[in-house]
């Protein structure tokens, strides 16, 4: 496992560091009052795509974070797959979300928190791309948190 | 059952008389050398929305009849559910199609040809909406052959 440093910065790991910049793109989804959800798409240690939820702004209920950052990393590729790409989201991906990722063919998926009730891991049966390797749970509780605040404190 | 006239021709079914549609769209896909697919969405019926296959022109993996001719729907409407509208569609959605479906809430979903490999069909797990009624096999044979010819013709 490669670490990034910075100085005399402790060391992070490299889903560490990936997944805050996933959170920073929920940050912005959450100044533009939409659910906080971001991803990033990386590519050999470079961020090569960013995206987050714009359900609102575009009055899209397909324009998750996912789908923004899948496309901007394919378009800077110039290629149509990602097959040496990571994709970092807060949030479990959707069903949507994780078709796409089997034809983006990514090596990997990392995600913050678990969907129970919309995550494509709810499903028995391996959507994604065979030789796409997921791990949950990085920086759970912050990216869970992120979105249950947020509507609580639409409840109000 | 309603069924649509023009003058003295034969009455055909909504179903025929908008798959043929979706099936221009197919058309208008193979006419641009994309893999023939087409679709529309249908509301009260009124054609709100079309699409054709798009991944070579945009280079884009997801750019696929179904989630072209949902967005235009979506956009026409002005609203971001489409829960009194029917998808045409020439070959049964693939899970990302079908997941985009359970979002935007359609009412109905048609399909021509299945699509044995990538189609939802083949998950035992309902995935799109509960409210949405399935239909496949809607001129299963024109829609099949236009995208079998056209892989043949690419193998040639």
């Amino acid at each position: 496992m490669r670490y990034v440093t910075f100085g005399d910065e402790p060391a992070v790991s490299p889903d560490d560091f990936f997944m805050n910049e996933a959170i920073r793109e929920a940050k912005l989804a959450l100044a533009e009052d939409e659910i906080p959800i971001g991803a990033i798409v990386v590519c050999q240690g470079k961020i090569i795509g960013r995206g987050h939820n714009l359900t609102e702004r575009l009055n899209d209920v397909s324009a998750h974070a996912e789908m923004q950052a899948l496309t901007a990393a394919a378009n800077y590729m110039g290629g149509k797959y990602l097959p040496e790409c990571t994709l970092y989201v807060t949030l479990e991906p959707c069903v949507m979300c994780a078709g796409a990722c089997y034809w983006f063919q990514l090596s990997r998926i990392v995600f913050g928190a678990y969907d129970t009730k919309r995550g494509f891991g709810r499903l028995n049966q391996k959507i994604t791309h065979p030789k796409t390797v997921i791990t949950g749970g990085i920086h759970e509780n912050e990216c869970a948190d992120l979105v249950r605040d947020f509507f609580k404190s639409k409840r109000k």
